[in-house]
């Protein structure tokens, strides 16, 4: 788009006229030029959602990274003087991700591939795992691969050690690639950024274990995966993408559990994607995807 | 297909081998020519279900009708001998429906206009309501009208008035086109026919009221629809067919409705076609569609 | 909404720095509140398109037509200043729209029913047709039918009747609704509004009468219908909205005729819905859908 | 299913009365258990397509090969003298697979993942490319990779080279996964056996290069993908299947060719995936796909 990169920013806060315009007018006031500009209000909750994207003007040589920093900066505190809560990011630098994963690996080996491919605008530098199943499979891909086993007894000193290293690794997103544990609380609160999950849905839901089973017993015709935010609440939190697919009484269990595959991928690799390009702005329990 | 028209059987029962070929064989000994043969096995059951069609060997002039309810009766005995429950209609007979609504017209107005398009092989010849609503629109398509007022207080009675309509009326099939009032289970009984509802359908599902407010503050990026047989569990009997539609943030709680609408109109015509068509054999709590 | 309704201009015209900017402060400063705005570049041809939606500003009693009209006239202008074309409207007015049909009827029953349920801000207000068959239809609705017989020796004196009513109607929009005439590039110029076609279309597309036929003979696995702005290359206008439908060999070809019917409903409602919310800009030969 | 697999016919020929009747009564008069058995008639062409799947009675031990040998003959005899043609194959029995690919990688790394995830019934032996840069992520998944260049002049002894290769690895099905060089009349004879490629769709069509630029250039709302068998006339073989995914005015030209990559890969993957459990019948320029 351009050699500098440009600067996203998600805001939200409450709704009051004129919001649009001051944002723009700020940007503008200070040479830069906005690519892409998205609203929405959620007129019930009283909110107003903005995604915008613009080249900051900027000092054609010498002190760039320090000017993008104040920058960012300046536009946080007037997102705040606006009563509104600002993200902001520069679209050249690239997060850091962790995999999670357990010993499924169809949703690691797409995850790693797009990465490969230049889909996601992200480095992939971590691969944790309570199983060593996947350590060949991470290398081959010449990621590194920290198996942390995960017990009953042991799963808080396990977590620990997983925080640990996201910390180390200055991890700024975690993917949950069909990794089999619950996260605690106390994980979420002491990453303290997001993490996403990926898991099937089905019409209706079912509870408990051997879902594609139930799915098949209940005779569905669709069967679905959601992408979301893991939250406290494990299947529950904001979803950011969904898909299904058109299931008969002629799949049995391994087929719906094959098409399940595939629905996972897809579905995971599309919400981590427009996560990364900074799309998702995540309020309550719900997301603006701003696509 | 044929001016003497076809029969259908539906077929199932405990799975043996032979099945097919005494089916076929039985068929083709008696001058038959089968035009379609599903089968399906669901393994785990360990239950044969078949779908066969074919043009039965009848004199060319005559007694047609009388060979026909022969011909009839005599492969529901055969299929006895082989441990299975046969269903079996003749292509050229066209079912008795009736549909039953209560204040929303959408659906109605898709189910009679795509049976006066010829779309379904049956004889629309009732439409019975709560609500005196529809009346107007029922005329319009050249249906009779039958105002039924159900009270919590009278619904036993209501209920009674309902099924003495639909004997009179000689109903085969009643279709719940958006008909807002839960049948008892001595009506499903009483009735002992098939009964065809629609229900929007949520990832993830929701409970009480209001289902598309709940789904737009929950935030789902799919809204679906499922239509099924009505059983004493209202919205759990065994699933017909179902859809979903993508929305998004930008949606508003009318623009899921509204697009709701849309997807229970088209399920429910497709799960009534399919049925009208021999082509749902429920078991369980679930469907082998032959489509 | 709002009571007075709000006002909704597409824009586009060549990109340059600080159109955002400049459009949202333009309405800020006179009292406006924006309550949507999307844009987009198209980068290859170098031009912006914005669609806005506001309320301005006006006295609470009094002169409010006048006032409208000329706050749309400043707009204009001011858009005009910036380079750019501005189409603006008003939100609580409702354009006129006529239908044009043939023998087909069941995309005008979807228009006609959704309509009815207030699905499209609009008046419908005519019916036009080359046969007389729909009358009674249109007239079910209470819509005036007018038959207006197109001849191949006649068709200039035709459409010059077609016109001459169009004007009197004064209509804005005309949907073709399977109405099976091509319209001369003299029409389209002398109407000089937009007219909405909907046609099948499929993978590989099909050249020639009877396409369902040609895919059946094809074997294709997807059917599709595509809305479009008729141009004077009748299939080729830009486009507003496709969808396909999935079909297989159990398929004849009047399953592909039913489904095909289907699709083009839903595809030209969902069309005509987005331009009457002024949510499509063309240009060149093709569109940006705001949706 | 069965430790001795299952002898799986694909029937094609004039449609007669009873022919689903004696290929039963053939089966099960050699104490065969038929598991699945779907039959479809083409009625303008005249002709009747079976699938059955058997389990052949066969003795517990000793000379199975030679019996399942003989069981197949003979049922191809059976065929014949209803005037059928037949293929038959075992399903224990794994067909050896190659795979041509030029530079792009996705549809291979979805095959070969696919393939080491056990969802194909068959065995990748070979890839074959005109290309040297996939070699080593050949070599990744441990399959041999056979560099044969292709320039305009030599490509008839290319080609002979090509079909050198596939006779000596005993190839029965090579799939074009992206491989960007036109196969000859002559090779395809040659090889005497399928070839399944995958080429983009969309509506409308696009002749010549850059198609996705042509799409986003005619503003598409869908592009498409079409597995299809190879003949001499390159991408206009019998279809086997076809997806489409939606498009925006948001997505450029990268988003196009990277959706397009994914429906590539989902839409080839499926076409083998039937292929190879023999549900595909080609005829004439179509496929009946028994799914």
């Amino acid at each position: 788009m351009n050699e500098l990169g440009t600067l996203v920013a998600l805001l939200h806060g409450p709704d009051q006229p004129g919001l649009v315009a001051r944002v723009a007018g700020w940007i503008f006031a200070r040479g830069g030029n906005i690519l892409h500009a998205d609203q929405h209000r959620d007129r019930e909750a009283g909110i107003f959602f903005q995604r915008v994207e613009w080249v900051p003007a900027l000092a054609k040589t010498g002190k760039r990274p320090a000017a993008l920093k104040r920058a960012m900066k300046e536009f946080s505190a007037f997102a705040a003087s606006l009563g509104m809560r600002a993200a902001i990011a520069h679209s050249a630098r690239r997060p850091r991700v962790a995999v999670f994963v357990s010993k499924a690996d169809h949703c690691f080996h797409d995850l790693a591939l797009r990465w490969q491919a230049g889909e996601f605008p992200a480095e992939l530098v971590a691969v944790v795992s309570n199983h060593p199943d996947l350590a060949e499979v991470a290398k081959s891909y010449g990621l590194p691969f920290q198996h942390i086993p995960v017990s009953a007894a042991a799963k808080t000193s396990a977590e620990k050690r997983q925080l640990a290293l996201l910390r180390k690794r200055r991890i700024e997103l975690v993917v949950l690639a069909r990794y089999m544990q619950v996260l605690s609380p106390d994980f979420l609160t002491g990453f303290g950024r997001p993490v996403i999950n990926i898991h099937h849905s089905f019409l209706p839901a079912f509870a408990g274990g051997r879902p594609y089973h139930q799915a098949h017993a209940r005779g569905v015709k669709l069967i679905g995966a959601t992408a979301h935010y893991a939250t406290a609440d494990l299947d529950e939190g904001p979803i950011i993408h969904q898909d299904v697919t058109r299931v008969t009484h002629r799949h049995d269990v391994d087929d719906l559990v094959r098409m399940g595959r595939d629905l996972e991928k897809r579905v995971l690799a599309q919400a981590v994607r427009w996560h990364l390009e900074h799309r998702v702005l995540a309020y309550g329990n719900k997301t603006v995807v701003f696509d």
